[in-house]
């Protein structure tokens, strides 16, 4: 159960909008570290200084049925406190992201799944109809290929203006946030004319370059209005046995520079 | 192992086009069938009138662990003699579009997975890499929400034209297949005039209503290079325990059609 309200009281209450990414990659986790151990070191390294934890499902799958217990485990583990991001980028026609929902809303205790806009409206309304669940949008990506599709002009707009208008108008900003990377923070003033309330989920800042301050100073609410995620950045701190308190220093870094924005 | 050769030969081998969309529905198969067994039902009901398999992995991944299962036992079942597409519909940045494609390629033996187009270049170019895989990019999809965003204009193009036209250049026609809906066959007059040789698959007959006779009139090409989907058509054309015969007869009567147009 993590609604609007409970969300910002966790944001006022650690002083932080930090979403820890986890991106479990085998290759990149000490070695004689079993994936569990290492997601639940992470966790405990991080509980007081993240409101979200966003396990990206890919390197789950990619370890098969063992990749989906590592995540209902992780998930459990996480537990009631954090708002959970399922980052899985689903979305198809209604009959099927209806079950897309299913899954990460009740099989797994999820409280939001990301999801791609592309096949429209009743690709993402499925989403919408769960007390106190998210559909957490992408909008604007903090990738090169953003440039493709998402920066081209469409009528009177680009595409991902346009996909933010159509998207909001389908929930509200109780159950919509939407996906805008920090590489595009600059972004950000023109997207809070339009949508002064929504949630955005902010990744790239960390290993792929954006800045954490022009993304709190162009988009934090009132509420806090932002979840800014760091995963490789603070996973792979170290490579060392000291990774999880290598994980708790970079943690420690970017929350007390939210803190500022939060006072 | 299913190239462009191998895909050709057993289209003229069956003198068919035909993709089993495999939807496992707990709601929808009879009472006291389990899912595999409906699975393995279906699959040997219409093994010599289908050229491929598309289980649709939400249907899988709402059921746990155990749908996972259930997927690489469909996937094993199926052998080496049908084309395998994952119908997952990812698509991220690319350090996780690696793991999603080694995924559905390496960890389970699917021949292509669906992606969705969003984020662009470095999202897609990860699934090219494998030796005779294959990424089935959304174009243009048979669901209403098509009208939201692939069919607005952007440049000189609709957006679903320009995905075409730019996904078509990051890879070739032995990599890339495309997603062009049933209900859209009026425009595959104009798409296959910039991609004469593209396979495309084409979902939206049967449930969806469009016309297989227009998606084979105006798509086919001399290796067949349409994988003409039906799902809940055929798995739940009886919800009796004849559903194997009454799929079969759904399949032979769709395979017949398609068979006019290949000799």
């Amino acid at each position: 159960m993590m609604n609007r309200k409970k969300l910002a009281a966790i944001i006022q209450e650690r002083k932080s909008l930090l979403c820890v990414g986890l991106d479990i990659d085998l290759k990149l986790i000490p070695a004689g570290i079993d994936p569990l151990t290492f997601n639940k070191s992470i966790i405990d390294a991080t509980r007081d200084l993240a409101i979200a934890y966003k396990p990206n499902l890919a390197f789950y799958e990619c370890l098969g049925k063992k990749g989906w217990e590592l995540f209902e485990e992780t998930v459990d583990y996480i537990g009631k406190e954090h708002f959970i991001i399922a980052d899985a980028k689903r979305g198809d026609i209604g009959n099927t992201s209806k079950y897309y929902a299913q899954t990460f809303f009740e099989t797994y205790a999820c409280d939001a799944v990301t999801i791609a806009p592309y096949m429209g409206e009743d690709s993402v309304t499925p989403f919408l109809g769960f007390k106190d669940k998210w559909a957490i949008v992408l909008g604007l990506t903090s990738n090169k290929g953003a440039n493709d599709f998402q920066l081209q002009q469409t009528g009177d707009e680009m595409l991902y203006q346009m996909v933010l208008r159509k998207v909001a108008s389908w929930g509200n900003d109780d159950n919509i946030m939407f996906v805008v990377g920090a590489t595009q923070a600059s972004s950000m003033i023109e997207l809070r004319k339009i949508m002064p309330n929504h949630f955005l989920h902010v990744p790239g800042v960390g290993a792929q370059g954006g800045s954490i301050e022009d993304v709190l100073q162009h988009g934090i609410t009132k509420d806090g209005g932002l979840l800014i995620n760091a995963s490789r950045s603070i996973l792979y701190a170290s490579h060392d046995l000291n990774f999880a308190e290598a994980a708790r220093s970079e943690a420690r870094k970017m929350q007390q520079v939210m803190a500022k924005y939060l006072s």
